[in-house]
């Protein structure tokens, strides 16, 4: 069923084909963020399922998730926590390597920004083959945080990130999904 | 004079000694952003001057801008516009070359992303010497953005940035100081 909040998400999103290469269509989130009342209705219903919960931290990954993620953070009054490109992060960190469409790169965070036991959400702005999320994931349940959920505005199911996700026990909360790649 | 919220900001921030280079001080707001009080407190102040005023974008500079900025656009229902390194964004863009510390970058916006006219804010967590606000302020202003401010949370004005932004015009807003580099 689709409501009217995922058609309004669906249509602010912009569709560019053959991109970053041929056949590949790029679901390209610049103009949602840019639409007041659609990125306003995002991110509260990213934020809605948790109301009444104690969420400690929210992880983003550099670079679009640290734009859903400072929001979510503000609104639910919780910390905010970078996982960023490995060689960014200034103070003491633990790296992880995660594997991208072609090949490996690796992601940081602060080895103090997760105090053991602290409820989590990780967020980034869509969900593909996983790889970039599995790699979170794992970087936070090293660092012992209690990982509530994954959260994305989209989610490309045909490619199987969710399934990835949810065979580490992760609950993962998705917005609107498109088929194909 | 030093308010409580300056304090509570400053003592939120880790000093980190030598880094990136010696004889540097790196202030680092990754412990600000994890701090749930903090971080809520800075992006409510940054807000605060700006209630009553429609604002129509917030555009936050690439990577950490990006955290407040998504943070301030939720909560000033604003519509979020990226500025970020070059090669990044997937449509068609305006790119201009700005000054670093050592040699010079080049950063880019959607050309749509603004519409002539539009009340826009600017944000990033800190302005040293301004050459990358410099350049953000250039790139809105070519895109006809009226830039109602500049925000930081941290100036470091013995680096002249705010006074470089000042120059062109542009009402800037930070909210806490350091001295020295």
């Amino acid at each position: 069923m689709t409501s009217s909040l995922q058609m309004e998400l669906t249509a602010a999103i912009r569709n560019i084909p053959d991109y970053p290469k041929p056949g590949i269509m790029f679901r390209d989130i610049t103009t949602l963020l840019g639409n007041p009342r659609a990125f306003r209705r995002a991110i509260d219903e990213l934020v809605h399922p948790y109301a009444g919960t104690k969420i400690d931290k929210i992880a983003g990954v550099e670079a679009r998730g640290f734009i859903m993620g400072g929001a979510m953070a503000h609104q639910m009054s919780s910390g905010f926590v970078p996982i960023r490109k490995k060689g960014k992060l200034p103070h003491d960190t633990v790296r992880i390597a995660y594997s991208l469409e072609y090949g490996v790169d690796e992601m940081e965070m602060h080895r103090d920004a997760i105090t053991p036991g602290e409820k989590v959400i990780l967020v980034d702005d869509l969900i593909a083959t996983g790889g970039t999320a599995e790699g979170a994931v794992k970087l936070l349940t090293q660092m012992g945080a209690d990982i509530v959920a994954a959260c994305f505005i989209i989610d490309l199911p045909d490619l199987g990130g969710r399934k990835k996700l949810e065979a580490l026990g992760v609950n993962v909360h998705t917005l609107i999904e498109f088929g194909g790649h």
